[in-house]
């Protein structure tokens, strides 16, 4: 059966374009990476898989694509507060496209460089268009920021603004549009959900603060309610203080508050902070974050909108609405 | 964009399956495992990904498909000489069929149990089949057997038997068969193709032993040369040393030979052992393991048949065949 390996793609166009660490003791190149981990801290690993049609377009510039692709998995690590180091990327490609593996490549290094982050290994295969990148990262293990450690009365925060990412999406399957937004502001939209910012120095000062955390892939409502029940509780959140962009602002505000609860894609953080840290937390931490909510004993998701009308979010899986009496 | 993530196939159908090992502080279901590496080893890390209809038939067993999609990252840790540890899925699905995924993470978990591996993370997404799986595996940085470390002098060996894969290949392809196989012969030769046994406990006896080593994936001709590129040196094998399974030498010996020679598949493991050791090493590991040649100075790969003819494979990838005068 055939393969792409024969070509190392991985060895002629990723090998020198990220960071060189110290702690890669054998990196690209043999049957594995050998790897050093420091001492009193644990590793922190995700991997995830973005499928052409499925997570992107295939019309997405591939300098974006790599971008991307690196930016999911340091967006895990941000969320447990790790400190990124390696990373290993699964390529499977329909055709050698030389112009298409340099800004792809181009893309990937260029965030990996930002954070110091190094490609410690790979494979490329011959197929449709499918990329999985497997990152790496060190967390004290009494330090992590897990999803099962809210508690009843902490806070719950987001950070930076929710929404702009499902908004862009909808607006390039042309399912939504609005008459406010100019090509900038489109472009602004495109922009977050092509090239989003994984909050990596956020989580790791949240280390000192947060009793959980979780980051944002698919959508509010979905991913707050996995801090919930991995935590035993419940919650209430404000729907008029979800933090909009102002691109967002200009629009119809019910539709806004939609995307930023329902939509994914925008790899803000939601993290809770005791009440006794808040204090400390908000003089400390200069990113942009916002309360919404708090912790209750209660199960389920209740949320108050600008009529001051409840509704409430149950199940497993939050993925359904029900109407509270 | 839709994902199946939602179904949380990963929890479902894996997560207990696999072994339970103390040094995994958090698994499946947050956004990063936590792992604990021991102290004094490196870890050793390799990705893999297989794609239908590139890397397997559309009708192979998901059982054998699980199977192999360890398999061939436990084999790449064998040849690191590693102690596999723990394990990452990505899963790329057309559908949910209940009765592949229990099949398939049947397969897998079999062969995870039977060498202490676990799970750890996953991530399940709709697309065209695709299994990206990367293993973890612990040992001493000074021990690891590498591909750089081949000596002149040192004696090439390789575990059990070579091209029982390819020829399993090309019976599917029906591009070759042979009126002396059986069809139980033939199921024998499936079997080594679909459900390959990596050689981890053969690699970890080699850590006293080897100056280096690789897995048999392309074929023993490309995978050795990688050892003599890496390691800046040539070799000269017997033909007609390569060893063959009972099967194999009930074939045309010539087809035989190129079989073991030139496909790949097989998954054992190709090493080099120095001369002084060759004694030690022969009286105490008990797996099958034959030695075929020798490292030396000249480069090139040198390739000695039954009627005494000698051909070189030369070059960067060991490509193509240049017969030498």
């Amino acid at each position: 059966m055939s393969s792409l390996s024969e070509f190392s793609l991985i060895e002629t166009y990723f090998t020198d374009l990220t960071s060189k660490r110290d702690d890669v003791t054998l990196g690209i190149g043999d049957d594995c990476a050998l790897l050093q981990c420091p001492d009193d801290h644990v590793v922190a690993v995700s991997i995830d898989t973005l499928v052409e049609g499925i997570h992107f377009f295939e019309d997405v510039a591939p300098e974006n694509l790599g971008h991307k692709s690196l930016a999911v998995g340091l967006s895990d690590l941000a969320a447990m507060g790790a400190e990124p180091a390696w990373f290993t990327l699964a390529l499977t490609l329909p055709e050698i496209d030389n112009k298409w593996l340099k800004d792809f490549s181009q893309g990937l290094a260029n965030l990996a460089k930002q954070y110091n982050v190094q490609l410690v290994g790979g494979d490329t295969t011959k197929g449709p268009l499918t990329i999985s990148i497997q990152v790496h990262g060190f967390v004290k293990l009494e330090q992590a920021l897990r999803r099962d450690g809210a508690q009843v009365g902490d806070l719950i925060y987001v950070s930076g603004s929710l929404g702009d990412a499902g908004a862009a999406l909808q607006l390039k399957l042309e399912t939504w549009n609005d008459e406010h937004l100019s090509s900038q502001d489109q472009q602004s939209l495109f922009q977050r959900l092509e090239k989003p910012t994984p909050r990596v120095e956020l989580g790791q000062k949240l280390l000192e603060f947060a009793s959980s955390a979780i980051d944002i892939s698919d959508g509010l409502s979905s991913d707050l309610g996995h801090i919930l029940n991995k935590s035993g509780v419940g919650a209430a959140i404000d729907l008029t203080k979800l933090p909009l962009s102002p691109t967002l602002q200009k629009i119809d505000s019910k539709q806004a508050q939609d995307f930023a609860l329902n939509s994914g894609d925008d790899y803000e953080l939601c993290f809770t902070i005791p009440a006794d840290k808040q204090v400390a937390f908000e003089s400390t931490v200069t990113e942009a974050c916002t309360q919404i909510g708090v912790i209750e004993a209660k199960s389920g998701l209740r949320m108050i909108g600008v009529d001051g009308q409840q509704q409430t979010l149950t199940g497993s899986g939050y993925d359904h609405f029900s109407t509270e009496d």
